[in-house]
Protein backbone atom coordinates (compact mmCIF):
# COMPACT_ATOMS: atom_id res chain seq x y z
CA UNK A 1 0.00 0.00 0.00
CA UNK A 2 1.34 3.67 -0.73
CA UNK A 3 2.74 5.15 2.34
CA UNK A 4 2.30 9.17 3.03
CA UNK A 5 4.34 10.91 5.34
CA UNK A 6 2.43 13.83 6.00
CA UNK A 7 1.94 16.89 7.52
CA UNK A 8 -2.03 18.19 8.22
CA UNK A 9 0.19 22.17 8.59
CA UNK A 10 1.75 21.83 4.95
CA UNK A 11 -0.21 23.22 1.86
CA UNK A 12 2.38 20.97 0.32
CA UNK A 13 1.18 17.58 1.78
CA UNK A 14 -2.88 18.39 1.14
CA UNK A 15 -2.07 18.82 -2.48
CA UNK A 16 -1.62 14.58 -2.32
CA UNK A 17 -4.32 14.11 0.02
CA UNK A 18 -6.78 16.07 -2.32
CA UNK A 19 -5.33 14.03 -5.45
CA UNK A 20 -5.45 10.69 -3.56
CA UNK A 21 -8.91 11.25 -2.75
CA UNK A 22 -9.95 12.06 -5.71
CA UNK A 23 -8.27 8.71 -7.38
CA UNK A 24 -9.95 6.54 -4.43
CA UNK A 25 -6.77 5.19 -3.58
CA UNK A 26 -6.39 4.00 0.11
CA UNK A 27 -2.93 4.74 1.76
CA UNK A 28 -1.10 4.42 4.72
CA UNK A 29 -1.01 8.55 6.17
CA UNK A 30 2.04 8.92 9.05
CA UNK A 31 2.25 12.16 10.04
CA UNK A 32 5.45 13.81 10.71
CA UNK A 33 5.40 16.83 13.55
CA UNK A 34 7.44 19.66 11.26
CA UNK A 35 7.92 21.87 14.39
CA UNK A 36 9.35 19.05 16.92
CA UNK A 37 11.76 18.18 14.07
CA UNK A 38 10.68 14.66 12.95
CA UNK A 39 11.83 14.96 9.15
CA UNK A 40 14.92 15.93 10.56
CA UNK A 41 15.68 12.10 12.14
CA UNK A 42 18.32 9.75 10.46
CA UNK A 43 15.18 7.83 9.32
CA UNK A 44 13.62 10.56 7.81
CA UNK A 45 16.58 11.60 6.32
CA UNK A 46 17.62 7.92 5.16
CA UNK A 47 14.45 7.96 2.69
CA UNK A 48 14.37 11.87 2.15
CA UNK A 49 17.72 13.98 2.20
CA UNK A 50 16.03 17.28 1.75
CA UNK A 51 14.18 16.31 5.18
CA UNK A 52 10.73 17.79 3.33
CA UNK A 53 7.27 16.87 3.38
CA UNK A 54 5.41 15.52 1.37
CA UNK A 55 7.29 12.10 0.51
CA UNK A 56 5.31 9.07 -1.30
CA UNK A 57 6.48 5.75 -0.33
CA UNK A 58 6.23 2.51 -2.47
CA UNK A 59 5.04 -0.55 -2.02
CA UNK A 60 8.84 -1.41 -3.13
CA UNK A 61 10.43 0.80 -0.84
CA UNK A 62 11.56 3.64 -3.31
CA UNK A 63 10.50 6.65 -2.47
CA UNK A 64 9.72 10.04 -4.46
CA UNK A 65 9.79 13.69 -3.01
CA UNK A 66 8.91 16.76 -4.07
CA UNK A 67 5.19 17.37 -3.75
CA UNK A 68 4.49 18.12 -7.87
CA UNK A 69 6.40 15.15 -8.91
CA UNK A 70 4.04 13.11 -6.71
CA UNK A 71 1.27 14.52 -8.19
CA UNK A 72 3.06 13.77 -11.37
CA UNK A 73 3.65 10.20 -10.50
CA UNK A 74 -0.10 9.75 -8.91
CA UNK A 75 -1.54 11.34 -11.97
CA UNK A 76 0.04 9.55 -14.94
CA UNK A 77 -2.66 7.55 -17.25
CA UNK A 78 -5.89 9.57 -15.00
CA UNK A 79 -7.97 12.25 -15.87
CA UNK A 80 -6.24 14.63 -14.18
CA UNK A 81 -3.14 14.91 -16.27
CA UNK A 82 -3.09 15.00 -20.31
CA UNK A 83 -2.20 12.81 -22.92
CA UNK A 84 -1.64 15.51 -25.33
CA UNK A 85 1.85 16.55 -25.15
CA UNK A 86 1.37 20.36 -25.03
CA UNK A 87 -1.27 20.65 -22.51
CA UNK A 88 0.76 18.00 -20.38
CA UNK A 89 3.74 21.07 -21.06
CA UNK A 90 1.09 23.58 -20.06
CA UNK A 91 0.42 21.54 -16.80
CA UNK A 92 3.56 21.06 -15.88
CA UNK A 93 4.38 25.01 -16.74
CA UNK A 94 2.04 25.82 -14.09
CA UNK A 95 3.38 23.12 -11.76
CA UNK A 96 6.61 24.75 -12.06
CA UNK A 97 5.80 28.66 -11.65
CA UNK A 98 3.98 27.33 -8.84
CA UNK A 99 7.42 26.03 -6.97
CA UNK A 100 9.25 29.06 -8.51
CA UNK A 101 6.78 31.97 -7.93
CA UNK A 102 4.16 31.20 -6.10
CA UNK A 103 4.37 28.88 -3.15
CA UNK A 104 7.76 30.45 -1.94
CA UNK A 105 5.88 33.25 -1.16
CA UNK A 106 2.49 32.02 0.13
CA UNK A 107 4.07 29.22 1.79
CA UNK A 108 6.89 32.08 3.52
CA UNK A 109 3.98 34.42 4.24
CA UNK A 110 2.01 31.81 6.17
CA UNK A 111 5.31 30.30 8.17
CA UNK A 112 6.27 33.36 9.14
CA UNK A 113 2.36 34.16 10.14
CA UNK A 114 1.26 30.93 12.24
CA UNK A 115 5.16 29.66 13.15
CA UNK A 116 6.58 32.87 13.59
CA UNK A 117 4.66 35.36 15.13
CA UNK A 118 4.75 37.48 12.26
CA UNK A 119 1.80 40.22 11.07
CA UNK A 120 1.97 42.23 8.05
CA UNK A 121 3.27 44.83 10.00
CA UNK A 122 6.34 42.66 9.53
CA UNK A 123 8.79 43.53 6.65
CA UNK A 124 9.52 39.90 5.76
CA UNK A 125 5.64 39.59 5.84
CA UNK A 126 5.28 42.26 3.58
CA UNK A 127 7.82 41.45 1.24
CA UNK A 128 6.42 38.05 0.52
CA UNK A 129 2.98 39.53 0.47
CA UNK A 130 4.07 41.91 -2.35
CA UNK A 131 5.70 38.99 -4.72
CA UNK A 132 2.36 36.55 -3.78
CA UNK A 133 0.37 39.32 -4.91
CA UNK A 134 1.84 39.66 -8.39
CA UNK A 135 1.83 36.44 -8.45
CA UNK A 136 -1.99 35.83 -7.68
CA UNK A 137 -2.48 38.92 -10.42
CA UNK A 138 -1.03 36.22 -13.19
CA UNK A 139 -3.30 33.62 -11.93
CA UNK A 140 -6.41 35.99 -11.76
CA UNK A 141 -5.74 37.42 -15.45
CA UNK A 142 -5.20 34.15 -16.89
CA UNK A 143 -8.50 32.49 -14.55
CA UNK A 144 -10.87 35.23 -16.10
CA UNK A 145 -9.76 33.71 -19.56
CA UNK A 146 -10.28 30.34 -18.09
CA UNK A 147 -12.09 27.75 -15.90
CA UNK A 148 -9.28 25.77 -15.20
CA UNK A 149 -5.39 26.63 -14.96
CA UNK A 150 -4.76 24.42 -18.82
CA UNK A 151 -7.99 25.24 -21.16
CA UNK A 152 -11.22 23.91 -19.54
CA UNK A 153 -10.22 20.98 -17.95
CA UNK A 154 -9.28 20.12 -14.06
CA UNK A 155 -5.67 18.70 -13.85
CA UNK A 156 -2.72 18.36 -11.42
CA UNK A 157 -1.78 21.88 -12.18
CA UNK A 158 -5.23 23.28 -10.08
CA UNK A 159 -4.58 21.11 -7.08
CA UNK A 160 -1.02 21.91 -7.30
CA UNK A 161 -1.66 25.98 -7.60
CA UNK A 162 -5.15 25.61 -5.08
CA UNK A 163 -2.88 23.76 -2.16
CA UNK A 164 -1.83 27.19 -0.65
CA UNK A 165 -3.74 29.67 -3.07
CA UNK A 166 -6.50 28.84 -0.91
CA UNK A 167 -5.15 29.28 2.27
CA UNK A 168 -3.59 32.56 1.45
CA UNK A 169 -5.72 34.21 4.44
CA UNK A 170 -3.13 32.62 6.91
CA UNK A 171 -0.28 34.61 5.35
CA UNK A 172 -2.95 37.55 6.33
CA UNK A 173 -3.43 37.91 2.34
CA UNK A 174 -6.70 38.54 1.47
CA UNK A 175 -8.39 37.17 -2.31
CA UNK A 176 -11.09 40.18 -2.07
CA UNK A 177 -9.84 42.04 -5.29
CA UNK A 178 -8.90 38.43 -7.15
CA UNK A 179 -12.97 37.91 -8.17
CA UNK A 180 -11.58 34.69 -10.48
CA UNK A 181 -9.30 33.20 -8.49
CA UNK A 182 -12.20 32.84 -5.68
CA UNK A 183 -14.48 31.52 -8.67
CA UNK A 184 -11.82 28.54 -9.67
CA UNK A 185 -12.02 28.12 -5.27
CA UNK A 186 -15.50 27.03 -5.33
CA UNK A 187 -15.38 25.34 -8.88
CA UNK A 188 -12.50 23.11 -7.26
CA UNK A 189 -14.28 22.68 -4.06
CA UNK A 190 -17.18 21.07 -5.98
CA UNK A 191 -15.09 18.39 -8.11
CA UNK A 192 -15.83 14.60 -7.55
CA UNK A 193 -14.07 13.30 -4.43
CA UNK A 194 -13.12 16.85 -3.08
CA UNK A 195 -11.77 16.42 0.47
CA UNK A 196 -10.63 19.82 1.96
CA UNK A 197 -7.76 20.18 3.89
CA UNK A 198 -8.90 19.99 7.18
CA UNK A 199 -10.88 16.70 6.43
CA UNK A 200 -9.25 13.93 8.68
CA UNK B 1 9.83 25.61 -37.56
CA UNK B 2 10.43 26.25 -33.41
CA UNK B 3 11.23 29.51 -32.03
CA UNK B 4 13.19 29.89 -29.06
CA UNK B 5 13.05 33.21 -27.01
CA UNK B 6 16.33 33.18 -25.63
CA UNK B 7 19.04 35.06 -23.48
CA UNK B 8 22.88 34.16 -23.77
CA UNK B 9 22.54 35.80 -19.93
CA UNK B 10 20.08 33.07 -18.32
CA UNK B 11 20.93 29.67 -17.32
CA UNK B 12 17.49 28.62 -18.06
CA UNK B 13 17.73 29.69 -21.77
CA UNK B 14 21.31 27.76 -21.92
CA UNK B 15 19.62 24.58 -20.58
CA UNK B 16 17.26 24.71 -23.84
CA UNK B 17 19.95 25.43 -26.25
CA UNK B 18 22.10 22.03 -24.89
CA UNK B 19 18.62 19.96 -25.29
CA UNK B 20 17.79 21.22 -28.86
CA UNK B 21 21.41 20.89 -29.74
CA UNK B 22 21.70 17.59 -28.22
CA UNK B 23 18.65 16.63 -30.00
CA UNK B 24 19.47 18.09 -33.28
CA UNK B 25 16.84 20.41 -33.87
CA UNK B 26 16.85 23.06 -36.06
CA UNK B 27 15.49 26.45 -34.14
CA UNK B 28 15.05 29.65 -35.07
CA UNK B 29 16.17 31.88 -32.13
CA UNK B 30 15.42 35.08 -31.11
CA UNK B 31 17.51 37.18 -28.18
CA UNK B 32 16.02 39.58 -26.00
CA UNK B 33 17.80 42.22 -24.11
CA UNK B 34 16.46 41.64 -20.50
CA UNK B 35 18.34 44.22 -19.19
CA UNK B 36 16.38 46.73 -21.58
CA UNK B 37 13.14 45.41 -20.51
CA UNK B 38 12.65 43.12 -23.82
CA UNK B 39 10.91 41.08 -22.05
CA UNK B 40 8.31 43.22 -20.72
CA UNK B 41 6.68 45.06 -24.24
CA UNK B 42 3.36 44.15 -24.91
CA UNK B 43 4.21 41.85 -27.53
CA UNK B 44 6.16 39.83 -25.47
CA UNK B 45 3.72 39.66 -22.52
CA UNK B 46 1.29 38.78 -24.80
CA UNK B 47 3.16 35.72 -25.61
CA UNK B 48 4.02 35.17 -21.86
CA UNK B 49 2.11 37.18 -19.35
CA UNK B 50 5.10 36.27 -16.49
CA UNK B 51 7.67 37.96 -18.72
CA UNK B 52 10.32 35.58 -18.50
CA UNK B 53 12.93 33.77 -20.73
CA UNK B 54 13.28 31.37 -22.08
CA UNK B 55 10.26 30.44 -23.92
CA UNK B 56 9.09 28.35 -26.88
CA UNK B 57 7.04 29.40 -29.33
CA UNK B 58 5.68 26.01 -31.34
CA UNK B 59 4.44 25.90 -35.32
CA UNK B 60 1.21 26.09 -34.25
CA UNK B 61 1.97 29.63 -32.25
CA UNK B 62 1.22 27.99 -28.91
CA UNK B 63 3.96 28.82 -26.46
CA UNK B 64 5.49 27.10 -23.66
CA UNK B 65 6.78 28.94 -20.75
CA UNK B 66 8.57 27.81 -17.98
CA UNK B 67 12.47 25.99 -18.75
CA UNK B 68 11.61 23.28 -17.42
CA UNK B 69 8.43 22.46 -18.62
CA UNK B 70 10.07 23.18 -21.94
CA UNK B 71 13.08 20.80 -21.26
CA UNK B 72 9.91 18.30 -20.44
CA UNK B 73 7.87 18.70 -23.92
CA UNK B 74 11.27 18.50 -25.61
CA UNK B 75 12.13 15.43 -23.94
CA UNK B 76 9.44 13.42 -24.40
CA UNK B 77 9.79 10.15 -26.31
CA UNK B 78 13.72 10.69 -26.18
CA UNK B 79 16.21 9.42 -24.30
CA UNK B 80 16.65 12.26 -22.47
CA UNK B 81 13.71 11.50 -20.33
CA UNK B 82 13.00 7.65 -19.03
CA UNK B 83 9.79 5.79 -19.99
CA UNK B 84 9.36 4.03 -16.74
CA UNK B 85 6.62 5.99 -14.56
CA UNK B 86 8.84 5.63 -11.09
CA UNK B 87 11.85 7.08 -12.95
CA UNK B 88 10.00 10.13 -14.74
CA UNK B 89 8.90 10.82 -11.15
CA UNK B 90 12.28 11.14 -10.19
CA UNK B 91 13.66 13.02 -12.83
CA UNK B 92 10.95 15.55 -12.10
CA UNK B 93 11.83 15.79 -8.47
CA UNK B 94 15.02 17.03 -9.05
CA UNK B 95 13.73 19.69 -11.75
CA UNK B 96 10.74 20.85 -8.96
CA UNK B 97 13.74 20.83 -6.03
CA UNK B 98 15.94 22.89 -8.69
CA UNK B 99 13.28 26.02 -9.15
CA UNK B 100 12.18 25.60 -5.35
CA UNK B 101 15.55 25.44 -4.18
CA UNK B 102 18.75 25.51 -5.89
CA UNK B 103 17.98 27.84 -9.03
CA UNK B 104 16.57 30.85 -6.67
CA UNK B 105 19.91 30.71 -4.12
CA UNK B 106 22.33 30.23 -7.67
CA UNK B 107 20.70 32.35 -9.90
CA UNK B 108 19.72 35.17 -7.58
CA UNK B 109 23.82 35.36 -6.76
CA UNK B 110 24.79 35.53 -10.09
CA UNK B 111 22.40 37.99 -10.57
CA UNK B 112 23.31 40.23 -7.99
CA UNK B 113 27.14 39.88 -8.48
CA UNK B 114 27.12 40.16 -12.70
CA UNK B 115 23.88 42.55 -12.61
CA UNK B 116 24.15 44.74 -9.34
CA UNK B 117 27.44 45.25 -8.75
CA UNK B 118 27.33 43.00 -5.59
CA UNK B 119 30.20 41.29 -4.11
CA UNK B 120 30.01 38.05 -1.45
CA UNK B 121 30.73 41.11 0.99
CA UNK B 122 27.09 41.85 0.73
CA UNK B 123 24.50 40.26 2.39
CA UNK B 124 21.75 39.34 0.49
CA UNK B 125 25.03 37.61 -1.78
CA UNK B 126 25.56 35.95 1.49
CA UNK B 127 22.37 34.71 2.23
CA UNK B 128 21.91 33.19 -1.35
CA UNK B 129 25.23 31.80 -1.15
CA UNK B 130 25.13 29.89 1.68
CA UNK B 131 21.17 28.59 0.89
CA UNK B 132 22.77 27.74 -2.51
CA UNK B 133 26.07 25.65 -0.50
CA UNK B 134 23.30 23.49 1.21
CA UNK B 135 21.87 22.67 -1.77
CA UNK B 136 25.06 21.71 -3.64
CA UNK B 137 25.49 19.44 -0.22
CA UNK B 138 22.34 17.58 -1.37
CA UNK B 139 23.40 17.24 -4.94
CA UNK B 140 27.23 16.36 -3.90
CA UNK B 141 26.23 13.75 -1.51
CA UNK B 142 24.07 11.97 -4.33
CA UNK B 143 26.82 12.35 -7.11
CA UNK B 144 29.30 10.49 -5.12
CA UNK B 145 26.76 7.56 -5.15
CA UNK B 146 25.37 7.84 -8.69
CA UNK B 147 26.91 9.09 -12.05
CA UNK B 148 23.56 11.44 -12.26
CA UNK B 149 20.73 12.76 -11.26
CA UNK B 150 18.26 9.63 -11.62
CA UNK B 151 20.63 6.03 -11.96
CA UNK B 152 23.07 5.52 -14.23
CA UNK B 153 21.07 7.53 -17.28
CA UNK B 154 21.47 11.48 -18.48
CA UNK B 155 18.45 13.16 -18.51
CA UNK B 156 16.72 16.40 -18.36
CA UNK B 157 17.04 16.35 -14.34
CA UNK B 158 20.77 16.59 -15.19
CA UNK B 159 20.74 19.50 -17.73
CA UNK B 160 18.02 21.18 -15.47
CA UNK B 161 20.75 20.93 -12.86
CA UNK B 162 23.97 21.44 -14.99
CA UNK B 163 22.06 25.02 -15.97
CA UNK B 164 23.03 26.93 -13.01
CA UNK B 165 25.54 24.72 -11.14
CA UNK B 166 28.13 24.98 -13.91
CA UNK B 167 28.72 28.68 -13.68
CA UNK B 168 28.45 28.95 -9.58
CA UNK B 169 31.60 30.88 -9.75
CA UNK B 170 29.44 33.81 -11.45
CA UNK B 171 28.05 34.11 -7.76
CA UNK B 172 31.25 33.78 -6.32
CA UNK B 173 30.41 30.38 -5.12
CA UNK B 174 33.30 27.89 -5.66
CA UNK B 175 32.87 24.45 -5.89
CA UNK B 176 36.53 23.47 -5.40
CA UNK B 177 35.11 21.19 -2.23
CA UNK B 178 32.54 19.21 -4.16
CA UNK B 179 34.35 16.37 -6.04
CA UNK B 180 31.13 14.84 -7.13
CA UNK B 181 29.80 17.82 -8.70
CA UNK B 182 33.19 18.78 -10.26
CA UNK B 183 33.27 15.34 -11.79
CA UNK B 184 29.59 15.10 -12.96
CA UNK B 185 30.35 18.55 -14.59
CA UNK B 186 32.80 16.76 -16.36
CA UNK B 187 30.57 14.13 -17.58
CA UNK B 188 28.14 16.42 -18.82
CA UNK B 189 30.34 18.10 -20.80
CA UNK B 190 31.61 15.17 -22.52
CA UNK B 191 28.00 13.84 -23.40
CA UNK B 192 27.32 13.57 -27.06
CA UNK B 193 26.05 16.55 -29.04
CA UNK B 194 27.15 18.66 -26.00
CA UNK B 195 27.20 22.39 -26.09
CA UNK B 196 28.93 24.89 -23.84
CA UNK B 197 26.57 28.05 -22.59
CA UNK B 198 29.28 30.86 -24.67
CA UNK B 199 28.82 28.72 -28.16
CA UNK B 200 26.90 30.85 -30.57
Amino acid sequence: MLRLYDSPLSGNCYKIRLLLAQLGHQYERLELDLLAGETRTPAFLAKNPHGRLPLLELDSGVCIAESNAILYYLAQGTQYFPDDPVAAAQVLRWMFWEQNTLEPQLAGAISLVKFHGKTNRDEMVQERQERAEKALMLMEVHLSMWPYMVGDRYTIADICLYGYTHIAHQGELSLASYPAIQDWIERIAAQPGYRSMGAD
